[in-house]
């Protein structure tokens, strides 16, 4: 099948856009770096998604472990939080990104994108290293960066030069994916050999040597330092210390915070979860990749609070039924990947954790986070326990114990569970009307079924505005009279829509109208009076 | 039937802590001033309203004054926009509440919660006037004030005296609801006459004359200052005035930014509405009344396109409708309010502009709001269009004509919703198990239903269980073995669930369970199979 040139992330970008799916935010004022606003389409498609997850979390909770119905509930907490929460939390010590600041040019780097490359002359003495400290730009500069490094080095092996790293990907994908990497690796290589060392692995010695990215001279650039990635507010009326407050960096610490009145007022024990849906707020350095990473986003988080012994299999439990979640909204397994996190590179408190990863197409051939799930011990409730003096406990009347919980997280991301699907979902034909079409999960679909009088004449459009009044109570339509029929389902085709129903001269004359699936452009006849039910069958 | 002695809302806080509905923001840290947070069922409550308006404004939109369909689809916007969209829109120079500062007591107070009163004594020379400046203070306060009042004027007839007044209600009727009026008044009375004034009517010669609420000299207090609502943050890595943002104060502006983008993708024209539910943040100096007025809320609006020739009609039609909705949604007529907008007190751009107002404790005997209609004419994307300089105009191609369409706004509160309902659900009947209920409307409770087994034993439960995990898949249920029938009775009615089941007996030898209908307490038989249509039926 021929594919357009154009990427796959740069077309999904552009029919989100142009469908009513996702718009830049403040479009109309040049944007906001790292904020996007949902179309109708895109709302619809996200709301469809949150109400499957609340669902499948809050009103029809899995069969458990133990054979029984899992007990969750939920809740909806504030997003600005007393500030104690996030010292407690740990968010307002350790949630930080190293932040590099230039002396000359006043600019200011986040210090994992400077990627560095410890280079060696080919043509001159092997002995004789230089060490240039550079990453990835954008193509049209490579030339440029790879003349330049032929220059320099040969002029002078002991300076230190540095590059800000492109925010995207590796590099080598990266120039692989825009058809560069040969001409740029041919050149490197006849000249050099690269091995690569992340900047922030230098020592202090070596990072004063460095010329700045955007700077002429050497020894401009600070030592890294530590940027909290929290947006801050101030609360009342003077803005100081004392009032500062800060945007949740995650809904988690809400339910935490909650966890005990939670306990006290509602019918619940261990083990059971605690629910929630909403925004989140991380002040990133380098938002990207469409809304992958964006500083305003959604979560879908619940927290399992479970007797201590019983962690690990309240874990694995969590973690295959969250994958099982995510192939039935309609992600296949070669696109999804249970990425257990290593001893060493979990957070210190957890006893466990998976990342459940999508393989997006900026990420192919790897994978990017989608949803997290964690074991993370009784962490939290100690910190909040500590930290706010109250007993956070659970006392077990007929155990006659008393215990904190142990605490299992599955955190996904709504606004990329979004992108996932829409990723998942994006087709090209050519020999369909509209060559771009999404193949979403019927029941996920933001438009379940366009209905259409043939042409707007001859009684057709009274038959097919009564069927839509009649049909939208109980699924989301649009009703469409304008174009061709082509257009139209065309139209549809690329909203996702799995059905078109069209009233023509058969409807008219024998009370059948046509059904067009939307998956393999099969259309069939179905009786007026049963269209309803038809739709009800197919999208349970 | 005799009330208890508690107020009508420290009773209502008191369940909503009690039963989950609502509960302080950060409470194990001492909670945070004006921040709130939904339990488990306050935010099923909050969710089934939020639904049913969606369910009302965007699936399936009332017929408009022309006998179609109205068309709406919906959004969902950032929280965080351009800065500029707040300049445009009128915010940032005009969302202010006026302050004073004390440069004695180093306090902040809001000018308009200073209520001044002329006093003239009584038994002194008539001409001989002292003005005292005080407002309204806690009752126990009162005695100790009045006290105050008499020796200080008596000794100086010259002096000014302020008070911060208790950011409550109207004086007069917080000391009549609190049984302390007679007192107050007679005392008062005795010997002064009272001429109320706002401390904002006193020019600046008397205002400098002024002792603060806080201090013992006079003249401490700053003329009134502008403070701007709006709570800012930074985007970005540095903190200064080009990387400054707003919290929205309105979900409303998010809708005028995409119009543009809306009308291109989507398949509508004049007249059209863009709806949104979502979070705003004001920084309300004094919060207060519960979840009347927080600092974190969240709004349900929508933003109604017509041509301008149409304004006053649509105005017309969106007012009486709204009223309609919040009647559907179970407030009574009696304690709703259409409160018109005289031509002095609306924003200058408004054409007309309507408040539905609701009688909440708090207010009663008067109203408070719950929803603005407002017919905003082409104010915002006139704005809009000059700020960002892109033509927003709507190119009529049938008509040959192109204008900046007229927007009608029904912006009501979803927090305040929310609260009105409750207020409207809570009954007193000392009769009953629970004397405590919320007579809410079926489709809106949280839990439509709960499930007992009669005794956790004799194979109930596993009937009850079987039943449970059926009904769950169409309707929010609970189920429950625990304690006595009567106080499983108590509980649902105390959480609003209007049917109750009770798997008996009679259950396990002829098939039929006992619904017991919470409004009437009356009990009847329904066979086991038929229990999912009774639902059905009677929540439809």
């Amino acid at each position: 099948m021929p594919q357009p040139e154009t990427s796959l992330m740069n077309r999904l970008v552009s029919l989100c856009k142009r469908r009513g799916f996702v718009y830049p935010a403040s479009e109309i004022y040049g944007g906001l770096n790292g904020f996007w606003d949902f179309g109708p389409l895109g709302t619809q498609l996200k709301n469809n998604i949150r109400d499957a997850w609340w669902r499948d979390m809050v009103d029809c909770p899995p069969i458990g472990p133990d054979g029984q119905p899992v007990s969750i509930v939920g809740i909806d907490t504030s997003i600005i939080q007393h500030p104690k929460t996030w010292e407690a939390s740990g968010h307002l010590s350790g949630f930080a990104d190293l932040m590099v600041d230039c002396k000359e040019s006043k600019k200011r780097y986040r210090a994992d994108h400077i990627n560095v490359f410890e280079v060696t002359m080919r043509d001159e003495d092997k002995e004789e290293k230089a060490r240039l400290f550079f990453s990835y730009v954008e193509p049209e500069q490579l030339n440029e960066i790879v003349a330049g490094l032929i220059k320099r080095t040969k002029k002078d092996s002991q300076y230190y030069l540095s590059f800000e790293r492109h925010p995207r990907n590796d590099s080598e994908k990266y120039c692989r994916e825009e058809g560069l990497a040969n001409n740029f690796l041919s050149k490197i290589q006849s000249d050099f050999i690269l091995i690569e060392r992340p900047f922030t692995a230098l020592n202090a010695e070596e990072q004063a040597k460095v010329i700045g990215p955007d700077a002429k001279n050497a020894g401009t650039l600070t030592e890294p330092r530590s940027f909290n990635l929290m947006f801050n507010s101030y609360v009342g009326v003077f803005q100081n210390e004392e009032s500062k407050v800060y945007l949740r960096p995650e809904t988690a610490q809400g339910i935490f915070l909650q966890y005990k009145n939670v306990l006290d007022t509602s019918r619940v024990k261990p083990p059971f979860g605690i629910a929630q849906v909403g925004k989140s707020f991380r002040n990133e350095v380098t938002p990207r990749n469409f809304i992958f990473r964006t500083r305003e986003f959604e979560q879908m988080e619940m927290e399992f609070f479970v007797p201590p012994e019983d962690g690990m299999k309240w874990y694995e439990f969590w973690v295959a039924e969250r994958l099982r979640w995510w192939g039935e909204m309609g992600l296949s397994k070669a696109n999804i990947f249970r990425h257990e996190i290593g001893d060493g590179d979990r957070a210190f408190y957890s006893a466990a954790t998976a990342d459940i990863e999508y393989k997006y197409p900026f990420t192919d051939p790897n994978f990017g986070e989608l949803e997290g799930v964690a074991y993370r011990t009784d962490y939290d409730l100690k910190q909040h326990q500590t930290f706010s003096k109250t007993n956070l406990e659970y006392i077990d009347q007929e155990a006659k114990t008393r215990y904190l919980p142990h605490v299992i997280e599955p955190a996904a991301g709504l606004t990329r569970g979004v992108l996932a699907l829409l990723c998942e979902a994006y087709q090209y034909d050519e020999s369909r009307a509209s060559p771009e079409w999404l193949k979403l999960k019927p029941s996920l679909a933001p438009i379940k079924a366009g209905i259409f009088p043939l042409v707007n004449k001859d009684g057709m459009p009274e038959v097919a505005e009564k069927l839509f009044m009649d049909l939208r109570k109980t699924h989301t339509c649009q009703y469409d009279a304008k174009q061709s029929i082509g257009k139209r389902y065309a139209r549809m085709d690329e909203a996702g829509t799995p059905f078109c129903i069209t009233i023509d001269g058969d409807t008219l004359t024998s009370q059948n109208v046509t059904i067009r699936n939307r998956d393999t452009a099969q259309q069939e006849k179905v009786a007026l009076d049963q269209v309803k039910s038809y739709l009800s069958t197919k999208l349970s």
